[in-house]
Parts: structure tokens; C-alpha cells; sequence
């Protein structure tokens, strides 16, 4: 191996960030329908623990504007808008369930897609208008 | 375990999104520097492999604003902007390696963050100025 031309290594995508307009209310959103415990939260954002080991960062629109100071070095700033995408992958006996679970919580699934391998992925909205989508495995190669 | 208040099961985050200016720009960027091989590309997006069973999504930016069909079904749309935040996941071993390989392509480590557990963050940014993260263990409780 170059260890020039050869990354070292990349164990997963740990924090995946989404800007909301009002953090009670995503926070409310996402506790209630998929169950995310919180790590923290403050005026700039909340931590979500999504299984797996990793975690859903939403981030008050406009917060992160300026460098965050911590004690052990600054956190660049950084700020998104837009109606942004994310997947979140199901088992294949959950599909059932989450249509019920979605439909019972007065979310509306905005799309049903059917993908050549015989996964299904279901889009709703969260409270800003993020594509959400939930997907069972296949859909990709590598799960 | 209440049906209708337990929600079924999550796996974990299958695809997080970024929005760019310059598909194959920062196609190019993200295989050189971590060596994320490609599922597709098209005029729309690229999707990347990620280590874990996750994929990373490259949108080129406004291109999604219409829903996209598919033969199973209509992928609903969706479009982001602004600087947003991601961070991978990486051994604690793999700091020091990273640090050398970021500097040996010239990419500049815009802040380094010491968090109180100990776990290591490197900060820097991708050709849209998406401000990317490497955390070491720690960082939060749950991995």
C-alpha cells in the first residue's frame, strides 16, 4: 500500500446534520416518530442517537453562522438551508409496521418506490419539508 | 411494547446528502481523499460507498427541484444549499495518518478539536466548503 495514494482509515458516517427552523419542534418530531434519544441540547442544536452508532445533528438555521468555542478548540461554523434528503435503512419485516406507525402519527407518505431489486423505500416529510425516507435492504450494493 | 406508540425498527442512517456545485469536481475530491468507490452517476447525483453500509449522496445542486421518476415509482424532490456539516467516523489510530495524508494533498485541517472525553476532531473543507469532520472514539456515548 502507497501510503501516499491510500487513505487510512474510514470506519462510518458518525454525524449526519440537518438545519430545522424551530429545534423543540424537530426534536419533538423526530423523538416521537423514530424514538431518537437525545444527547444534548442547547440554543444551537440538538443530538440525536440513531442505532448504529451514529448521530443525527439538527442544527437551528442560522446558529452556526460563527465559530462555536469548546474548551478544546473552535467548531467552524457552518449553516444550510433547503428541503435536504436522508435515508434511514429499515429491516425488511419493518416495512409493514412503518406504513401503519406513519399512518397512525398523520404522516403523510409522499412517494412508494418500488427499486429493481425488490426494495421499497417510503418518503415523507419531517416539519421543515426534509425528504425522509425509509428503505429496506437491497437497495444498494453494499446493503 | 405499545403498537402504536413504539416505533418499529431503525438499522441506521443508509444515505446522507450533500448539495454541490460540480459533480464530478467533488466526485473526484471525495474518491481521491478517502477512496469511497462509486454506485452510480448521472446528471443528478453520484452515490458513494461508505465503510458500514452507508452511502453518500452528491447532489448537483437544483437538479432534483422535479420529482425524479422511476419505473417502481416517483423519488420525491428535494435541494439543499449553504455550507453544510458531516463527519466520518475513524479509529483513534488512524489521527496521525490522517493528519499527514490531509496535508500530503493539500488540504488545510481548518480547526483540530480536543473534546473532553479525549476523542480527536479534524475539521476542514470539501470544494463546496462543506465543513467535513474525522472524529476518534468518544465524541459521543455512543460509539
Amino acid at each position: 500500500m502507497d501510503r501516499n495514494t491510500t487513505p487510512p482509515r474510514i470506519s462510518h458516517v458518525l454525524e449526519t446534520s440537518l438545519y430545522v427552523g424551530d429545534l423543540d419542534r424537530s426534536a419533538a418530531f423526530y423523538g416521537a416518530l423514530f424514538g431518537f434519544g437525545e444527547f444534548m441540547r442547547d440554543h444551537r442544536m440538538a443530538a440525536l442517537e440513531i442505532p448504529g452508532g451514529q448521530v443525527l445533528l439538527l442544527f437551528r438555521r442560522g446558529a452556526s453562522l460563527q465559530a462555536s468555542p469548546t474548551p478544546g478548540g473552535d467548531i467552524p461554523p457552518h449553516d444550510g438551508h433547503g428541503s435536504l434528503h436522508l435515508c434511514f435503512a429499515i429491516p425488511a419485516q419493518a416495512l409493514d409496521p412503518w406504513e401503519e406507525f406513519l399512518a397512525g402519527h398523520g404522516v403523510a407518505v409522499e412517494s412508494r418506490v418500488v427499486w429493481p431489486s425488490g426494495a421499497v423505500s417510503l418518503y415523507f416529510r419531517d416539519p421543515d419539508g426534509h425528504s425522509l425516507e425509509l428503505a429496506t435492504p437491497g437497495l444498494w450494493p453494499n446493503r
